[in-house]
């Protein structure tokens, strides 16, 4: 089945409260004030009428309510991994449906590369973070934060830190630029965390929006209210809202202020988050001097971010930042690049590399700012604010009257001090270059910006990156550098990817979104939980030291998944370490370090009274104790972490080992899961001599 | 030397810029505007004038620019462990000079109990955050957080994320009632962050402030610019606040709203954390009725929180919430509780256990909010809003006109929806009962509140336990699970503890303080850094695979911390595991698991190709190949983290250790310190075995 096909002239569809909505007709076209009439949406390239979009009689507070309860209730039922899961089949699913939104991207002039960064990035961020949710967060509902924090000398009062889920609904308010992606990187980590998604596209482009959602929706992987759609605008969203509710946008800064400024989110305790476009820079090292790697390199990421996307990026490079002995040669390879290889027109014309703005807005838009830069001090070096001839999609070369052209524009600013340059945003494929005398005024410069989503910085000089990252890391959310090592392999200074943080301090925003599990914990709330290991233990579902233990009969390595329990273990026998144990083991691994084998020198170490047995020896001969040999459930050690080696084993002293189940992890694929057991090793004085963490892979069955 | 007396009638100095300043007699007393006039300060017991507080003619804005130029280069000289050395050094001074600051907080209306609470626990603030600091930062400038996100499948584009601090200034905005604690809990992080303070304490007790500040300023322990104290209102200061800056506010909600709406806050990258007194609840579980240790432990706590500081804290219960049934009987063990142990009076007065409120405004205050939740249905059912007798200092028992005392009160609202109970607070001696009937009701009526600073309960019954933190914990900053097991040893319901987070959602400000490190980080930007392997070794001061390493001709154990450069490495001879080897450790550590010693049912195993080396084996093998045996810098191996098994070693296959040093982290107080060794095992086809981190102590020379 496909996506059902748009039509122009019928609204698009909301999906809300487990169901597809439009306006009645009356209530829309007739009955309803001017504000909530529909509004045209129409093609970037040739301006025909692509839908409609109104949400005129739409209640958003049932929606949202219809979150906060089906949907958190169905999510609720779902851990970590059985979500990551669903994650996974929607990315597989999508993956399947790409040519259709593929061919509707292109109307909202997106050329395949364009539209490969929406859709197949939008796919990415689901992929990441199923393995991302499988690997980094347990298969359960709670995710601990940090270690255990003991605060009473018995070890009967103890805390931790856990994160639980939000209780309500993330709204998610989208930018135009990438209705897939944008929607997808949030909707993602809500859905992970367990918080249901209500989803508002921006109108120029939430046509493609809805479609993918339709083949969410059709494809029943949804629990029911984890993702509702709004086509349309949202004007009493912020009356609705209310704490344990998050509103993440992305978008411009001035609508970021309006909607934080709400008492909602001042005073109700509502969460935001706010993703701005930035006046982000990429600044040329001085050693990168025209003719080496790094500024080859350099020249061909500006030309990327001022051509991708037409720069109707958040992300794209605005400030070209380079020494200023260097200026003509950067401007002169970034002309040559452009026009070399930029062609302008209709994405579905062969051959155009860049395709219009989203809209005839946009266009006048940024033309607009250009302006204002221009009337600023800059200098238009490359292309003009003309109409452009532009390819069609029959081939033809001519204007496009009805469409959102502008040519990649490059202006130069001799005062590179000008307020403009650093606050003016023209989102489009524009940027403007400025010279620099020594790396402090480079810093200078980037920090001009407030605070941007990302810098780049190319340069092949460990100390210029250093002394660069050092002034100017505090105010980016992302940097990257850009050498001959990485040239070739680099994301690009544009893209966020989905194990990064995205967000800046400042002009950025002051938002966070992906960074991993970063995000998901972004859709929690982290408390510290304080009380007895017993307590802790049922509250975490991980064991405690000091909580009850279960030494039956069965040795805990003959239960399968199903019949381990947290808290079953093993206490083994004592065996004693002789020095002749000490010398077969440094014999037998050729580990003849002096502490065990020099009794003087030995003694001479401020950490041993003489010579002690190996550590690895202690950790060897507590498997040994530990293990139960048949085969049965337990399949593999896998690993081993945190081991600390306390107190030193000296020849004549014994060694016990007590092994406990403290975190049991069904896998939702496989026929086994992991347990995390807790050794603890003590001598016959009752002293801790070691303790770590063994990971072993144990059957279900 | 003490404290310079504090002289009535004097106006109460502020430190900035490097040196003391008050006001011009002139334009404090006559010129000023109103506003800017000395405010009284008189002592909570008996009205007596104790100083007078004023800014008038204070440049704040200078103040500001000399923390950050003066403060950050002074602060940015010293690693994380120098600043935590430096905190240990003032905590231990504070501690010598605790009985100046004790005289002075009673005139606060402070009994010792309360002072203890106040000084102690700040001292306490002090000790931890440098351990803290040294246990859980390196010793440098940069904090990593998270794994190391390969990019591209050659490992030539890497990502990490880094913390660094922010470029400004702390200013932290005290509330009254913990003029030590409230100012030490917020400076401590910023300090070992690297950003610098300046602190604007509350004017009725601001002199406690000052004379712990005097301490430090006096004892030359505070690098230039670190620490400024404001002794009275700062009107301007959103006005002088930027990106890069941070404003950290403790007080009441309403005032935390005012200062939140400020355009640097809103737009201008400012952040603000806020820290506001909430509706807290205590919840008594369904099984903890009259008779049982968690119902004497939960009326216990009920009564602590009720009277120690007069109930002026944050984190007071001010919602009783208990079995409908329970509440007569907790009613009566409350009176008894209190009647049996609460003398009121002055805090100078031998036997007293509770003191007054800190000003008489306040008691005006909280008589008007008791007034409220009266008219909205409270029964006082104990105590009385009349002006008590209280005992004075000299032993009298009188009414006190001039002193802010106010009885302990406890109102019982037979309508448990009343919505006065859940959002006016009385910061004083006063708590509400409300009766539940069920689980669900009970969790009802704590996410009433809105948002919490912490929410205890007191059940024995870890289903019980579960259920309510399923339903509170996302409204709570901190829970407290309180029964027979701890409590003993619990640190109670009312106290922010420096190892956990302080701070809550929505009613109580939507802030996070402490929670050791944790707070470190919030003042400071976390950024994504993407490049090469030798870029993010240079920035992180960590060695990441693929970075260079220098192989030279002398083993890396030979070289001292002084010596020791990231990226030394050293890589072994191979060594080929026979089967007798395996049959041979195996009968030495009694490991005979038949993944080891059973060619079949080990080939039956699905991670096995047949019989394997043991893990233990291969590491104990790697230690014997890169070891290097003689007396040397390196002094012990005191543990291992994150060891991986990767592919399984058959007999025949022989190994190679890789071993890089990873990190190096010299300690301030010793002569030796960390070095993290990258291990890596691979076999002869070159395949990863094995990856682990091998932790030892190596001597500074």
């Amino acid at each position: 089945m496909n996506a059902a096909p748009i039509l122009p002239n019928t609204v698009l569809p909301s999906y809300v409260q487990g169901a597809w909505w439009t306006p009645a007709t009356d209530s829309a076209s007739v009955s309803a004030p001017a504000a909530a009439a529909p509004v045209d949406v129409r093609d970037a390239s040739t301006g025909e009428l692509v839908t409609r979009v109104s949400t005129a009689g739409l209640d958003l507070g049932a929606a949202l309510e219809y979150a906060r309860t089906v949907g958190q209730a169905s999510l609720g039922e779902l851990t970590f991994h059985q979500r990551a899961m669903l994650l996974k089949q929607m990315a597989l699913l999508l993956t399947e449906r790409k040519p259709e939104l593929y061919e509707l991207s292109s109307r909202t002039g997106a050329t395949k590369i364009d539209s490969m960064v929406d859709i197949d990035g939008g796919i990415g961020v689901l992929f990441t973070y199923s393995s991302k949710g499988r690997r980094d967060l347990p298969n359960a509902h709670v995710y601990v934060d940090g270690p255990v924090e003991p605060l009473s000398k018995d070890g009967s009062f103890l805390a931790r830190h856990i994160y639980t889920r939000l209780p309500g609904v993330a709204v998610q308010i989208n930018a135009f630029n990438f209705p897939v992606w944008g929607a997808l990187e949030k909707f993602a980590p809500a859905f992970l965390a367990g918080v249901p998604t209500l989803v508002k596209p921006a109108t120029p482009s939430g046509y493609v929006t809805e479609a993918f959602v339709r083949i969410l929706v059709d494809s029943g992987l949804l629990p029911a209210g984890s993702l509702q759609l709004v086509s349309g605008s949202v004007p009493t969203l912020f009356d609705e809202v209310r704490l344990g509710d998050l509103v993440a946008f992305t978008g411009s800064a001035s609508t970021a202020e309006k909607l934080r400024a709400n008492d909602s989110v001042q005073t109700g305790g509502v969460r935001f988050t706010g993703e701005t476009d930035s006046i982000n820079a990429s600044v040329l090292g001085p050693d990168a001097v025209a003719g080496t790697p790094e500024f080859d390199a350099f020249v061909k990421q500006v030309v990327t971010e001022m051509t991708v996307k037409a720069g109707q990026k958040c992300t794209a490079i605005r400030r070209v930042i380079v020494p200023a002995a260097t200026v003509d040669d950067v401007i002169a390879a970034v002309r040559a690049r452009i026009e070399a290889r930029t062609v302008l027109g209709d994405p579905r014309a062969p051959g155009v590399t860049m395709g219009p703005l989203a809209s005839i807005d946009q266009r006048d838009e940024v033309l607009r700012q250009v302006g204002l830069l221009v009337e600023a001090g800059g200098e238009l070096v490359i292309g003009t604010t003309d109409a452009p001839l532009v390819t069609h999609a029959n081939g033809a070369i001519a204007p496009a009257p009805h469409g959102a052209f502008v040519a990649p524009l490059l202006l130069r600013f001799a005062d590179a001090q000008a307020a403009a340059v650093h606050e003016v945003e023209a989102f489009g494929p524009v940027s403007s270059v400025l010279g620099y005398e020594t790396v402090a005024e480079a810093i200078d410069l980037v920090r001009r910006g407030g605070g941007s989503l990302v810098t780049s910085i190319a340069t092949h000089d460990p100390q210029i990156a250093v002394e660069l990252m050092t002034g100017i890391s505090a105010f980016n959310g992302r940097v990257l550098v850009l050498d001959r090592d990485d040239a070739r392999t680099s994301t690009g200074h544009g893209s966020p990817v989905p194990q990064l943080v995205h967000g800046g301090p400042g002009r950025a925003g002051g938002g966070e979104e992906l960074g991993g599990i970063r995000a998901v914990l972004h859709h929690m709330q982290r408390t510290a939980i304080q009380g007895s290991p017993e307590m802790l233990t049922a509250i975490t579902g991980i064991w405690h030291q000091g909580a009850a233990r279960h030494t039956g009969a069965r040795h805990p390595f003959r239960k399968s998944l199903a019949e381990l329990k947290i808290g079953d273990q093993i206490v083994s026998d004592a065996r004693t370490v002789s020095l002749d144990d000490i010398e077969h083991f440094a014999e037998f691994t050729g580990d003849t370090f002096y502490a065990h084998m020099n009794e003087e020198a030995a003694a001479a170490n401020p950490f041993f009274p003489g010579r002690v047995a190996h550590g690895y020896l202690l950790v060897s001969w507590a498997a040994g104790l530990f293990v139960d040999p048949a085969p049965g459930p337990v399949l593999a050690n896998y690993g081993l972490e945190n081991l600390r080696f306390v107190t030193p084993v000296s020849p004549g002293d014994s060694i016990r080992v007590a092994l406990t189940a403290k975190q049991i992890t069904p896998r939702e694929t496989d026929e086994y899961g992991e347990v995390r057991w807790d050794a603890v090793l003590t001598n016959q004085k009752e002293e801790l001599v070691a303790s770590y963490d063994v990971l072993t892979l144990v059957a279900k069955h």
